[in-house]
C-alpha cells in the first residue's frame, strides 16, 4: 500500500503554481526557499501579487513548453477545470493538485476523456486557522503528512515529481491510492469532525448551571466542532459517499450501545472503546504508553511555568506530556504532567520538596 | 437553582465513613487532617485498617448516639441498604453518600418508606485512576466540584452539615436538585463518554495505514474512551433513563447531519456545534477568548522544557495553555502556545533571537 518512496528525484523548476491562497502562496515560499523558480497566478491578480511580496515567487511570464510542474492550489468547485487546461496549456509539465478529496476528482478528470500519465493528485495535510497569501508561510508542510495519491494512468516520473515537491516542502510524503486516501480521511479525520459537531450541537439546549460542572471530557470531545463551518462543509460533501458511509457505520455501533443501555450490559462497547484508543500510533510512531500523571497547581502569575518546569527538571525525569487544566473559580491553573512511572515517585518527591502544592490526577 | 450556599455551619465530629475505598478514605483523610474526628468501616476490616494507617482515621468503635454525620461511601448496588441502616443505627446523625447517580437512589430509599429528613445525597466530582484506601489523599477533593443534593424531605440542617461536609475537604460546593444532578452529569459527562466510546470503537476496523496520518482531532475525541469500562458501566447503568435520552437526542441530531450531507448542505449542523463549543465554559468561568496559538519545536532531551519557559517569560507575555504534540517520525515534540493576541508577536520574536524554531498552527 505504501511502496518506498523514491528519494533521488530533485524538483526542477519552473513551478507554476494556480491559486495564491495560503496552501499554494505556502508552496511558492517554502520552494522558493529552496531556491526554485516559482510563477504564481490567481484569478485575482492582487492575491498573486501579495502572494509575491510574501516570497512566494514571481508574477512574470513563462514559456508554457519550460514549465516542469503545475500546482492547482484552487477551490475544490474549481479544481477540474484548472487542472484540464493546466494539462493542455503545459504540454511538458507534470500537474498536480491539493485539495484534500482525491479519488471522486480523478474520476471526474477520467470523465473528461484526457490523457491524465502527467497528472498525480497530492494532499497535504496541513492547514491554519489563517487563510489567504497574506499568511503564508515556508513552514506550513515542515514534518506535516502529505500524502501523494498515484493512479493507474500516471507515469512514475509523475509520481516521482510530486513526491520531490512535497520533500522540498519539508513534508513526510506518504503514498497512497485515491480511493484508499478518500476512506483515509473519512474514517480518521471527516468522522471524528462530524460527530464532535453533533455532540457540541446539543449544548446550546444545556442549562448554564449544568454547563458548569463540565470537565475536561467535554472540552476535548469537542474541541474540533469549533472549526469553521463553510470550509468544513466543503470538505464533508467532497467526500461525502465515504463519510456518509463512516457516520451510518458509527450509527450502528452507537445503536449497539443504547441497546446495551437497555438490557443493562455496556461493558463489551466500552473496551471496544479502550481497543480502539490503542490503535492509534502514540508518540514516535509507537502505540500508546501508560504514564503516570500528576497534577501541579500553577499560580496565575507571571514566571510560574518557567520556575515550575527549572524546579522539575531538577527530578532528571523525562517529561512525555503536559496539559493545564484552568480551575474555573479560583484563580489558578492546574500543570498536568505525563512521566514514566518509574520516574512519577522522584519527580513528585522533588516537586513537593520545592514548595510546589501536588495533586491526585481524577 | 443554585440557591446561596451556607458558609456558617461547622462541621462536628464524629463522622462515620462506611465504605474505605479511594473516596472514603479520603474523605476521612480530608476531615481528619481538619481536627474532625473520624471512624472508619468497611465490610473488610483490612481495607479499613489500610485507611486508619493512611490518616483517614480510626477503627475504634463510637456511641451511636453520639455520631454526627455518616458517609455512606460503598459502590452503587450497596449504597440503598447501607444508607437505610446508618439512619436506623445512627438516630442522630446526618447520613450522607458520594453515589454518582442521585435521583433514582432517592425513589428507592422513598420506597423503603424510611423518614429522608436526615438524609441528602451527594456527588464529589473526583477521582483518580488509582483505587483503594492505599491510594487515599486529603487533597482529592480541593478545587473540584462536589454537588449536594437537598429533596423536598431534606431538613435545613442536614443539607448545611453536608455542604459543610463538602467544605472541609475544600471542595468547591455546588447545590443541585436530584432529578436535575442526573441530567447534568448525563449531558456533560455521561453522553460524551458514549459518543467518544463508540468513535473509538470503529478504530479497531480502521487499516494501520490509514491510522498513522490521523492528527490531533482523532486523538481528542477518543481520549475519554480509554476510561475504565468496568466503571463506566456501572456509572452509565446507574443512570441509564437519563443516559439513553441524551443518547437518543444525539442521534436525531446525527440523523439530521447525515440528511444534510445526502442534500448537500451540512453548514448549519456545523454552525450548530461552533455554538455549542462557545456555550462550554473557558478559562476562570468565562467564555472562551481568542487566543494566538503558535507552536516551538522542542528537542527531545532533558531540560528543554525548562529552558523554553525561561527564555518565554522574558517575553512578558502570560501563556493561558500549552499542550504537547508529538511528531510520530522525528524524534522531537511541538509545544503549543496559548496567549493573547496582543502578545504573540512579542512572544514569537523573543523566542526566535532565543534560538528556537517557530512553526504557525495547523
Amino acid at each position: 500500500m505504501n511502496p518506498p518512496v523514491s528519494e533521488t528525484t530533485e524538483l526542477q523548476g519552473p513551478v507554476v503554481i494556480i491559486g495564491a491562497g495560503l496552501i499554494g502562496a505556502s508552496v511558492g515560499c517554502a520552494l522558493t526557499a529552496a531556491g526554485i523558480d516559482v510563477r504564481l497566478s490567481d484569478r485575482n491578480p492582487a492575491h498573486a501579487q501579495v502572494a509575491a511580496g510574501r516570497g512566494a515567487g514571481s508574477v512574470d511570464p513563462v514559456d508554457p513548453d519550460e514549465v516542469a510542474v503545475v500546482v492547482a492550489a484552487v477551490p475544490p468547485a474549481a479544481l477540474v477545470g484548472v487542472i484540464m487546461a493546466a494539462l493542455a496549456q503545459y504540454p511538458n509539465a507534470y500537474v498536480t493538485d491539493v485539495g484534500s478529496v482525491k479519488h471522486r476528482i480523478l474520476i471526474r478528470l477520467r470523465e473528461q476523456g484526457a490523457d491524465l500519465s502527467r497528472y498525480v493528485g497530492s494532499h497535504p495535510m496541513a492547514g491554519s486557522h489563517l487563510s489567504g497569501p497574506i499568511s503564508a508561510n515556508e513552514d506550513l508542510f515542515a514534518d506535516r503528512t502529505w500524502i501523494v495519491a498515484p493512479h493507474e494512468g500516471s507515469t512514475p516520473g509523475a509520481v516521482d515529481t510530486v513526491t520531490a515537491l512535497a520533500r522540498t516542502c519539508r513534508a513526510r510524503v506518504v503514498r497512497m491510492g485515491t480511493a484508499d486516501h478518500d476512506r483515509a480521511v473519512a474514517e480518521v479525520s471527516h468522522l471524528p469532525q462530524v460527530v464532535s459537531s453533533v455532540l457540541a450541537s446539543g449544548l446550546t439546549g444545556v442549562a448554564p448551571a449544568h454547563l458548569a460542572i463540565a470537565g475536561q471530557g467535554l472540552r476535548d470531545t469537542t474541541r474540533i466542532a469549533g472549526s469553521d463551518p463553510g470550509l468544513w462543509q466543503q470538505i464533508l460533501l467532497g467526500n461525502r459517499e465515504e463519510v456518509a458511509q463512516e457516520v451510518r457505520r458509527f450509527r450502528a455501533r452507537l445503536d449497539d450501545m443504547l441497546e446495551g443501555l437497555e438490557a443493562g450490559y455496556v461493558e463489551p462497547q466500552l473496551a471496544a472503546g479502550v481497543a480502539g484508543t490503542l490503535a492509534i500510533p502514540g508518540k514516535h510512531g509507537g502505540r500508546h504508553e501508560e504514564y503516570a500523571r500528576f497534577i501541579v497547581q500553577i499560580p496565575d502569575e507571571q514566571g510560574a511555568l518557567a520556575r515550575l518546569f527549572v524546579d522539575a527538571d531538577r527530578a532528571g525525569v523525562s517529561i512525555e506530556d503536559i496539559s493545564i487544566e484552568h480551575d474555573p473559580v479560583k484563580q489558578v491553573g492546574w500543570l498536568s504532567l505525563a512521566v514514566v512511572p518509574e520516574g512519577a515517585e522522584r519527580l513528585e518527591k522533588t516537586m513537593t520538596e520545592a514548595g510546589w502544592e501536588i495533586q491526585p490526577p481524577d
